[in-house]
């Protein structure tokens, strides 16, 4: 920074010898001033060639960048990070310049570069479409090809201002900068500012690749514009691009949004409600069949399913605290006149609370497990909201069980082998166990009751350990109102989430004045364990599409025998006998019967997944048998009717598990 | 009625010769002015004794009231319909006289007659409960035994506004009379009005009772005070009152919310939010079960399920007309920022013209079947809600198919024989149906699309005859948007509910642009056919369980075996180990094992209406047997324990159907 923030000052330089201090400690001293480039390539001349900016004191320098005192300096490389996020910024820079000399109304909103890659943000009448990129991108090679400069200067920010006085997003950037006098750079007639350095030269970028388009609001603001956000990546060697690219495709494939839609299983509109997702019939049954599942596993295991109304009395969520903490999540409450406001709720347990509070409760009845498939709607920002991950409305597969303190850790070691057992059918194995416990240095910090929180502690602990489990413990990480255990997974894009959770609660069973008699004829408090078996139907769903990429194990599959007659005419009506005598047993089954050629529809059947395709001819129908096609092998086996139909029961009862 | 309205007239009365029509046409020449008791006693002594009021050219008039000129006159007695109004509207009036008498302080709002009783709204500041209406009663008895005379009066209205002058409900329904003499009538100090004929003494009223109180809103309007209202009845014979009381008490124990109640099946508390209930875990049982038979029942029938969500951006509605005629029925918006208004979904049509929507349609997929449990809120006066009967939050089986106009017949008819099927495995018996047609006189007032109309509706009864089935043919019925089937049931209250309803729309695919691709190439406007086959899952429940009278049959019932040991530490074990064998076969049972009588836990399995209880001691533990009982018999079977499971497996296979 050459001027002071508001003063306008003067500098006199004069010549003087100063030092440069390398990474490895050396010192190098200069008489007259030099440029990164000239000292890389005084340092070695491979070096000067590797180069493509410098680190002055911690910053990010461009190579004509002149050093003319003491200063530790790094050589940033092709080989360094910084570099890679150089190389992106010229080539973020190279696309600005591409794109407001194709569209030169566009205006330009931030660029950035991070792990990824980069992004430039852009605003026309009509938004840049995905299908516009290939032919930016052939504007950029043309630019590569051609070698051509990239000038770093230094203009004032008046003649900045002038330059983008059409464009409000760019001069919005430029107000927020103080100095009278702002780092640019130039290629051509196009100049753009807020890069810490570029490459000097467009033929330096070479292996890019622009990626995709999203709508994004200027400066994250929903209440702003909504702006169109380029992706696109840059590195040095084309083996990097490629595999970064096969990465790419690799999540997109695993992307349950990119699933969702090939295997039509649910859909999103804004237009009609951001974030209220909208289940297609395939997905539709997949989560039927997910919701009946984990009903009857958890009825078995002694809890008592209830349906509660999606609204209550706003009242309800002061009591709970939820209003005074949690107000901005919720939507907003609605008056229904004679004094009552009502309020969508944010979280199932007031509710569940009520149902205890229905009838006078004795030590007998506990352990009381309510569980629901609990309807919920919270109020994410639009931004945030992604698929069926980040959602406004969501059904909470939700349980709360009210137990003794001396029974939380019998409790507790019940739910979590009915979360094994859960996910060793789902064939979920990639989790780790986190238990949380308050800070014991700042237990003033949390809900008061030491002897709960001492003994339940232990209890949490001592049930892990009984089962010989691995956790992490976490102190201070604890909810306010009582230690936890969650069980963490990934997603596709490998980001750590929340699966289940077991939840001990102390403070609402006392906001709510929650009793049970006990033994001594005695009104006790009851502690309140929160649980959560698979989390929402949306966020769980998107998972395990996530985990099968799509190839969803036959229990679960929407589809689970695609039926093809060989001729239509000829097997019709035996493919349809097939049909019924599979749906008479309760699988789902189909009959392609369309005027495609038999290669076109098995093909699809493997494109949509069927766990089974049949393809049924004479053979077939002259011994009331199908030819089998497993999903995912070429080979094809005949068998008699009644054998596939034990091979799919067996395969359907045992949740499709190898062993 | 004495005196005009407004205008203050006199009439000079001449003494002349009038003539009396009776009911058989007979007439009757009078020179002197006489009463209506003088009337009955000259046509006949036995008529004069049973007289209670008169109708004089139509006009309900009591005994006292002077005839002086021609009129048709009809004597009432005490088995005339009216007769037993005035009845009661003594009742009434003597209940008021000492309920006033009781709480001087007591505000008394109207007073009613009507097929079932009476009832008179009060108002004092602990409002009157239910076990204060005995020593009412009393009061009640002791004037009738009395014989009290109650003096018609003709008084001024000023003076009645004195009288009433600190009751708010009286001096409003005063202001709303014009005239300046008001008929009233007199019990010691005790003066009312808005009566048409009371009998002249309170020993007439003999056979009464007051029967329960109830909050009622001050001119029905919910903002108004709440009122306590108290219903009773009054009858000339004892038997007449006896059968009555008798029948209260079968319709009270049909009564859902009673039932409800009793078997724990639901509540609903207005201080956590008015019509919106809570299913406990046994309701919720049943509800699950209905909720499964009626998607696997529509998924064979061919419907593709979805879920779509409960919140839709208010443009829809305005899209679809609901916004513009259905505003007051709808929930208020929530405005989520972002220019969003979200509703909560009031129909789910929609919702489903959405999935319709989200892809290109060609005939070849019609008629395409989306059926939903769709859960929707609609704003119902807190004063009109009832159990589950009437609630704000409901979910509805519901379903939408998109036909071509030449599919209509064919879809009807198979939407009819769905819904003739569902009825036979609930045992529907009762109910018929309505056909709605447009008015033909009044075709303009339709959906404007002549041909149709014309080709649906001969569909609709094309497909009814083909089918043998009766119906009532309503023309002028039809919702605006098209002709319809409704299927109407009876409540335990004797009215008339539509339990089911097929209606065809023009409208909609209108409203929302919705085509499909015919086989011509061309665009095509489809129809969309409403239809509702068990309504509700409030509402068909709470019809269940009145049908049923709680005693649900064996694939509904909550509990479908409850497994009782002679001695809990000699047989418990067996007990849980026949429970443990009726649940991995999929049965509801639970072992009672309290301590508690045998004796007792039979009865107490009898009251909660369990289809089978099965009593185990050493007999049953050393032969592996149960001894059985079925809900409504005393008969005590022996039977193995397979044998059991064969046959409570082949009930709930059956619908527990007899035939």
């Amino acid at each position: 920074m050459l001027y002071g923030t508001g003063a306008f000052l003067f500098f006199w330089r004069e010549i003087m010898s100063f030092s440069i201090t390398l990474p490895d400690g050396s010192k190098k001293d200069f008489d007259e001033n030099l440029s990164i480039a000239d000292l890389a390539h005084k340092i070695a001349t491979s070096l000067g060639k590797a180069a493509v900016a410098g680190k002055v004191n911690g910053q990010i320098e461009p190579l004509d960048y002149e050093l003319d005192s003491d200063a530790e300096v790094a050589i940033i490389t092709d080989k360094d990070k910084e570099g890679l996020d150089v190389l992106r910024a010229t080539a973020a820079f190279l696309f600005e310049a591409v794109a407001k000399a194709k569209y030169p109304k566009l205006h330009l909103g931030e660029h950035v570069t991070d792990e990824g890659g980069f992004y430039v943000d852009t605003d026309k009448d009509d938004q840049i479409k995905i299908g516009e990129l290939p032919e930016l991108e052939k504007a950029m090679e043309k630019a590569i090809k051609n070698g051509e400069k990239i000038e770093h200067v230094r203009v004032s920010k008046s003649d900045l201002e002038d330059e983008y006085k059409d464009d409000p997003y760019k001069s919005a950037l430029l107000a927020k900068i103080d100095d009278d006098v702002v780092d640019a750079y130039k290629l051509g007639d196009f100049v753009d500012f807020g890069f810490d350095a570029l490459l000097p030269n467009t033929g330096k970028i070479k292996h890019f690749k622009l990626l995709s388009v999203a709508g994004a609001y200027w400066g994250g603001k929903s209440s702003n514009p909504m702006l169109q956000r380029i992706f696109g990546t840059a590195f040095f060697k084309e083996a990097d691009l490629k595999a970064d690219l096969k990465r790419r495709q690799e999540i997109k494939e695993r992307d349950h949004r990119t699933i969702g839609r090939d295997l039509d299983l649910f859909f999103v509109d804004p237009k009609v409600g951001a974030g209220l997702p909208y289940w297609m019939p395939k997905g539709a049954t997949i989560r039927r069949v997910v919701e009946r599942y984990i009903i009857d596993r958890e009825v078995a295991d002694g809890y008592q399913h209830v349906y509660t109304p999606v609204l209550m009395n706003l009242d309800a969520y002061k009591t709970s605290g939820h209003w005074a903490h949690y107000r901005d999540d919720m939507f907003p409450p609605m008056d229904m006149g004679d004094g009552e406001m009502l309020e969508l709720r944010p979280m199932n347990c007031p509710s569940h609370i009520q149902i205890f509070k229905h009838h006078i409760r004795s030590y007998r009845d506990l352990p009381l497990r309510v569980a629901e498939l609990g309807m919920m709607h919270r109020y994410e920002k639009s931004g945030a909201l992604s698929g069926l991950q980040r959602v406004r409305e969501m059904t909470l597969n939700d349980g709360h069980t009210f137990v003794a303190l001396d029974q939380v850790q019998d409790e507790f070691a019940k739910i979590l082998k009915l979360i094994m057992d859960v996910y060793k059918d789902f064939d979920i194995t990639d989790y780790y166990f986190r238990l949380s416990y308050r800070d014991p240095k700042n237990t003033q910090k949390y809900f008061a009751n030491d002897e709960m929180w001492e003994r339940s502690q232990k209890m949490l602990k001592g049930a892990m350990d009984d089962l010989g489990l691995d956790y992490v413990e976490a102190e201070g990480e604890a909810a306010f109102y009582g230690p936890k255990l969650d069980i963490q997974t990934k997603t596709a894009l490998g980001n750590d989430e929340t699966m289940s959770t077991i939840q001990l609660d102390f403070m609402l069973p006392d906001r709510f004045g929650l009793t049970y008699v006990g033994k001594d004829g005695e009104e006790h408090r009851p502690v309140m364990i929160h649980r959560g078996i698979v989390g929402t139907m949306e966020r769980f769903i998107a998972y395990l599409t996530e985990i099968y990429k799509g190839a969803f194990p036959t229990w679960l599959a929407p589809i689970q025998a695609e039926i093809i007659p060989v001729n239509n005419d000829a097997h019709g009506e035996y493919a349809e006998k097939v049909r019924q005598e599979l749906a008479k047993r309760g699988f789902r089954a189909e009959v392609d019967n369309r005027n495609e050629k038999l290669g076109y529809k098995i093909r699809e059947s493997q494109t949509q997944k069927v766990p089974y395709t049949l393809v049924l001819g004479d053979e077939e129908m002259k011994s009331n048998s199908v030819n089998v096609r497993r999903y995912g092998t070429d080979e094809e086996i005949s068998k008699s009717l009644d054998d596939f139909i034990n091979e799919i029961d067996a395969d359907v009862k045992s949740y499709s598990r190898k062993n």
